[in-house]
């Protein structure tokens, strides 16, 4: 599944970026910006692999994954000043990741037998831990926990390859593609339209 | 161990709706009260099982916890301007949960055997962990590192179980009951009386 | 390697000391104190064990550690207002713990035959995520973030174990001896002469 593995990477290297980002918008110092980097790419993969009892973590396993990270993140810490480049292609390679993490995550769970609500909590989590791990570091409510449409897109997607691997005989594939497609395109759609999920203060709405 | 079961049901909701009321103060969206709510009620036995090494944990094992703790949470959700009806009896069932999940933390290690301490930490952060999470997605410091006879009603309640069941033959369940009343009676009573520990800023006392 | 152990436990010491301080800083109560000390001296060493998948980890195998750091803790909120006589001492005393808990770390990884960056990765997790726990649970964004060549000393010594342990025929014991010097006299040498890693916003020297 070299493909999977490419997009893997790709959504490994966004979210490494957007790490770095919010540990220099906290100025941090340098290795602040590496760790935070680390974390909120291989965060969520790492607390669904503890939860699974599958130990040591995949990170250790095929370190790829953490000199990528710190890759990144020292790029972004080097080139902190001229990183406008990236204001618009990065929230596309992140909902790249996204999608790819959740299909990943919940396709594990498949593999150890969690119930539906267990896998579809191993994709959201492994797409949104290391986000959370992030915000917790910066001292700040997480932001998945605040905002626009980032784990439901997600929950959309572990459902669907859920549904596909239990009760069709869809080759495992093509449900981890269109699972992935799911995900991928209601984020880019929220960003786009700015959609947003109902609020406890949504007072004019009531 | 029917009844332990229903008891530890009720202290799972409750925990839920307290998360869940937290996420609701705190302006976070419908999907931060869901998860506020599971984490509060899931949070404390899900580390001890992986500190246990039991993976994957209870909550994979029976899904109920999960479902039952969305459940609460979205009907806290929904009906979040109508809960003045939940402030007397909710400190109640927090306090049956409390002491079931202690006896429910301390029980399970004394299962894997460890030690004194190990065993009273288990039931302490069966109970309390999930809360120290809430309050950490919050960014707010735990409510149970600063106010009342919180965690000590936990350690009593641990201690106790642990010492009757290394030190007397009295049936296991018999030391269930008396652990979890304990915990459950000190609790209510520290909220009736305005019981606290002492501080490290006590000026006056000092 | 009883020399080893005697530093771990005057490593663990220091920490519980200055978790046990940062919560008296925070005017938590009693309870908070004990756990933040906990925490700060075990949170660590469990962490790892944790993502080795050596469960339970070794507080619960050798209560020895737990005792101690509450017991350190309890004495620093007993004492809290004649805390002085600690103020020249300690950094010193956390350097020795900072060395010891980096070679622990790594030479553990070096058993369950990580590769160079999981097992320095493991060595500086070991040092340095109990004081991340201590900051998280204050609500702050944790210090190894912000200051100070602390992680760097950490990195240099995992790095040195594992080359030692891989490349060389020098024996285990002086490997560690050796690796835990140079943490130890980096991170003393960057207190005496304020040594700081570059920063996002070193305006200044960009």
């Amino acid at each position: 599944m070299n493909f999977l593995y490419s997009l893997d990477l790709l959504g490994t290297a966004a979210f490494a970026a957007s790490g770095a980002m919010a540990a220099i918008r906290r100025e941090m110092d340098l290795f602040g910006v590496l760790m935070l980097g680390l974390v909120t790419a291989c965060g969520g993969g790492t607390l669904r692999d503890l939860l699974l009892g599958d130990t040591p973590p995949f990170i250790f396993k095929d370190e790829t994954y953490l000199y990528l990270s710190v890759a990144v993140a020292l790029l972004v810490f080097i080139f902190r000043h001229h990183l406008e480049f990236l204001h618009h292609p990065l929230p596309f390679f992140d909902a790249v990741g996204l999608g790819t993490f959740v299909v990943i995550g919940t396709g594990k769970a498949l593999e150890f037998k969690l119930g539906l609500f267990g896998s579809v909590m191993m994709g959201v989590m492994t797409a949104t831990a290391g986000g959370m791990i992030r915000d917790l570091l910066s001292a700040q409510v997480p932001m998945v926990l605040q905002r626009e449409v980032y784990a439901s897109a997600c929950l959309a997607g572990g459902t669907l390859l859920y549904l596909l691997h239990r009760y069709t005989n869809i080759p495992h594939a093509w449900s981890l593609l269109a699972a992935a497609l799911l995900v991928i395109i209601m984020r880019l759609l929220a960003i786009r339209y700015n959609w947003a999920l109902p609020r406890a203060n949504d007072f004019y709405r009531d």
